[in-house]
């Protein structure tokens, strides 16, 4: 196994965190847009997912029948599955290429998801993530941040649109807080690599404030 | 969660372990139907597998396309996934319900394969069988052994009837070495629970042995 070092060269890794409905996914696509129309390779992916084993995993955590629906520790190992594959066949080699990656959720959420919220075990999660993401911890995390109730509203506006809930959008509104002050924990925890933005206004507000962030952090 | 103490009456959880080609599958089968035709209930069921999303990561583990295959962390995960939602929704339940469990490989099986073959931390491994298997470890592991030529005789006649080879059955003479060494290892340092069973002479004579060592541990 190759460590990050000697992996990685000019390539760049930032991922995108955050509870639901907090345009997450949108604000990402619009990052990638800029970095690509500015001349950057980017390897846009995103967790659980990312590869042909990843994929299958994101399916089958969220649409398995209700009668066998993991539990949180089999959530927990699929979740850090899809993650070993990717960051072993996608991430560490885009960025030996000197590739921009924009990852949407990498490990952050599971620290916040199924450690906060969950209550799993923080040791066995963080021997997940030595085994995982074996050094290759992104350059710049962008949370974006924003009251529990104005995401679930703008999550149930997507739903009448459409898109049936899965499973995490489906939780408690406690669950979601708990979430949030998870991300907003770690963002004090790590300081220099999890940057809070405010995800409030329009998309081109937020945007703003993320491409300062972005631009900052890139040099 | 509920603990094996609570959970258990009248159950017996036995499970099948060794190399591959040594008959396992057969001699699984047989003890089954001895069982069934005495009259006990009988919940067989197997590893990877045994619930609908453990048979979707058996496929997943078994037939990935080569360019995506899982990595031995990744594989390892997959696995103990698999085996948290075994014990969760089959094991312990039919325990609970006073039946015999059997199963065709258990967490004997990680802790050979992905740990003394892959060579795998075996702290993450320990660590992942205090999560998954949760105290529930088999009353009784039937190790069938045999010479590891022998084994791959039989696997290759097999596949000459039509089954192809799966990655595991793919690899190379010193890893089923290594894989059967740490079977023999693991009978020596849990005596009580873990049994050797010859496999030499025919499926009649290696189902009489079995017969012998269960209805010893069945009193």
């Amino acid at each position: 196994m190759t460590h990050r070092d000697d992996q990685r060269k000019s390539g760049f890794f930032i991922s995108f965190e955050g509870p639901e409905g907090v345009g997450k996914s949108t604000q990402l696509e619009r990052l990638v847009e800029v970095l690509r129309a500015r001349g950057h390779v980017v390897c846009q992916t995103r967790e659980p997912g990312g590869t042909v084993l990843g994929e299958e995993l994101r399916r089958l955590l969220k649409h398995l029948p209700a009668e066998d629906e993991p539990g949180p520790v089999a959530e927990l190992l699929l979740i850090t599955a899809s993650r070993a594959q990717l960051v072993e066949n996608v991430i560490e080699p885009a960025l030996s290429r000197g590739e921009i990656v924009v990852c949407d959720r990498f490990a952050d959420s599971t620290t916040v998801y199924q450690g906060c919220a969950r209550g799993l075990d923080m040791k066995l999660i963080k021997a997940l993530h030595t085994a995982t993401v074996r050094g290759t911890w992104p350059d710049l995390t962008v949370v974006i941040d924003m009251d529990v109730k104005e995401g679930l509203r703008r999550g149930r506006l997507r739903q009448q649109e459409g898109d049936s809930p899965d499973r995490f959008e489906a939780e408690s509104h406690s669950f979601h807080e708990t979430v949030r002050q998870g991300f907003l924990e770690l963002a004090r925890e790590v300081p220099g690599r999890v940057q809070v933005i405010s995800g409030k206004g329009s998309p081109d507000d937020v945007h703003e404030r993320i491409m300062r962030v972005v631009d900052r952090a890139l040099g």
